[in-house]
Parts: C-alpha cells; sequence; structure tokens
C-alpha cells in the first residue's frame, strides 16, 4: 500500500524552461519556469505556467509571444538565477554575460549560449489559480548546428539539458540511453 | 547565428507520465503520454495532452478522474507498451502483469508498481487542436515508502524516473546531481 504524501506538486522530470520577453520599451528579459511542457502536436504547442506577479506574465500579454530556450547543464548557475531575480529592477542578461537575440517570427528574444529555443506566438490563456498557463504555438526552433545529428536531429546527448526535481528543488543531468520509444514495448505480447 | 528546423514539438526533458482510468464497465486502463506537465502551485494541479481517439480521452470525460503515474526505469518496456497498444483492445494489466488498486480519492486506477502516483481530479478541458489538454486537481500524490527520504521527500535517485526525446523518440535515465534551485544561482551578482 503507498503512503499519501497529500496534495504536493510534484512530477519527475519536470523541465527546466527559460521563457524569453520583451517589455514595453523592448527590453529583453528571461525567467526560469519547470511548470510546464507540450500540450499538442498540431499545431505544435507548448505549456507554461507563470504567476501574474511575474514580469514574464505581463510582457507575454503586451507581446503575445515568448520564447521557450532549454539551456544545457553548462548553463545551470544562469538558469537557477533567471528564476531568483526579476526583471522588473534586474538586467539579467547585463548580470549573466549572455546575450539576446531578437527572434526571426516573433516579438521575443532568445539566449545565443543556449543550445535551442522555441519561437512562440501565444494562442490560448488558461486561467488555473495563482498560475496563469499560456499556450503557445511553436512557430519555429532555432538550434545550434553542434547540437544537431547527422540527420539534423536535436538530440539529448548533445543538448545536454536538465531537470528540475520539485520537492527536494534541485537540479540533475540526463542519464544514460534506455531504448527506442515505440519499439521497446513490442517486445511484450498482448494477450 | 541558429539554424531554423521549423515548426517541431521538442522539449527536453519530456516526462513519461501512465495516465490511469476506468472506462464505463469498471475496466482499468493506462496509457503514456508525454504532452504533459505541472501548471499550477495553488490549486495544485497538471496537465496532460491525449487525442480524442485514445481510449484513455473517453475515460476521462466520462469519469472526471485520472491519475498520472510515474514509472521508474525498471518498467521502461511496460511504459512504452502502454502508449503503443490501445485499451479499446487489449487488457494492458494482464499482458503486463502490473497490478491496478482503486485511488483512494478520485475514481481511477493506479499502477502498483511503480514508485509514486498523482490522483486527480479533472479541473479543465482545454481544446488545443489534435490535443485536447485535461488539467488536473491533485488531490494526493500516494508513494512507496522505499523512495522516500528520510524526510518524506520523493527523491529522484530513489525514484529513478526516465525521460522521453521527441525528435529521436528514445528514453534517458536521469543522471548526476547539478545543484540545489534557488540557491546556486545567488553565485551571480545582479548590476
Amino acid at each position: 500500500m503507498k503512503k499519501s504524501l497529500g496534495a504536493k506538486t510534484i512530477v519527475f522530470p519536470a523541465p527546466v524552461f527559460v521563457v524569453g520577453t520583451y517589455d514595453g520599451e523592448g527590453k529583453p528579459n528571461v525567467m526560469t519556469a519547470s511548470w510546464g511542457g507540450l500540450c499538442c502536436s498540431s499545431p505544435p504547442c507548448v505549456a507554461v505556467a507563470l504567476r501574474k506577479a511575474t514580469y514574464t506574465y505581463g510582457n507575454v500579454v503586451e507581446q503575445n509571444a515568448f520564447t521557450i530556450n532549454i539551456p544545457s547543464e553548462d548553463y545551470v548557475k544562469e538558469a537557477d538565477y533567471f528564476g531568483i531575480v526579476s526583471g522588473k529592477d534586474t538586467d539579467k542578461f547585463a548580470s549573466t554575460g549572455l546575450t539576446p537575440v531578437k527572434s526571426d517570427l516573433v516579438d521575443a528574444p532568445y539566449v545565443k549560449e543556449f543550445p535551442f529555443t522555441l519561437e512562440c506566438r501565444l494562442l490560448h490563456t488558461v486561467e488555473v489559480g495563482l498560475h496563469v498557463q499560456f499556450i503557445g504555438e511553436i512557430m519555429d526552433i532555432k538550434a545550434e548546428s553542434s547540437v544537431l545529428d547527422e540527420k539534423e536531429h536535436l538530440t539529448i546527448e548533445n543538448v545536454k539539458p536538465f531537470t528540475f526535481a520539485p520537492g527536494t528543488r534541485t537540479y540533475y543531468g540526463i542519464g544514460h540511453y534506455l531504448g527506442k520509444a515505440f519499439s521497446i514495448g513490442k517486445e511484450i505480447q498482448s494477450d
């Protein structure tokens, strides 16, 4: 029998999304959010949930656009910092020395040094509670050539992303290869 | 300059959620979904997006309840299998030898052998496109005592979850500890 832990927000693995936006004056900002994930294949969409108190929340509402940047584990300190301080009173790009680049397709900046970014236009806004969920249509993925394999696929070994563990509030890298999806399960025979 | 990959659904890490439901006759079913994530702290909520064609979709609509089960990497084959076959014509518990247990708080089964489960009642249904997103309020987390640390925290080292890599469609375990969240970023000084 399993033990009750109460109504907590814990799943493993949770992502580390760095959300890029411009404010009304065109100042680029980034914040880190782990409440999110993909939510539709067609149109391709990603969801990220933010508190209304964040600077990024107002920027998304104003610009109807954001980027989701996936940091490599080399940038775990920067990503953590982006979740600690607010863009209201801090230029997080200046503090970290990272570089904002204007996206081609949406009015939002991405982080040049991170391996890949999703350029998103705001499609739906869902008021859930303390967090508001923004569903963005993925207009394009932009990636460093260095993290693509010979078939131009983004590979997790090259990207070296990391995960946030809610509860213990810790970060972990990605580990060993376990198998091919939609394939290894075929060893099990249906009755 | 980054290279354009087109409008694809790729984030790292994506979770492996095993969604537990009952059908109209009370038959337990499980399916694997990677389009999802946490989406609110208060009330505590998790989102999972499913195609309407799935058996689980109809079950959630009917029962207004589901569980999100987090498999350990020992069960990667079973989790993959749960995403390949349909509960319409297969008893996936029977095929795998895993055990459905009725949740205490919601009308949905969980997987006894998996380390932990989220018992969810349906709060919102969002029509995004090919996928419909279900937002569930987390009523409770039930966990095996063996995966809790001395402070009764769920730890990622004990749970040994795994991640799905979209694009290459592969599974990976969780790797090494990188640091404490809301802490290691403090080494960076704001200007």
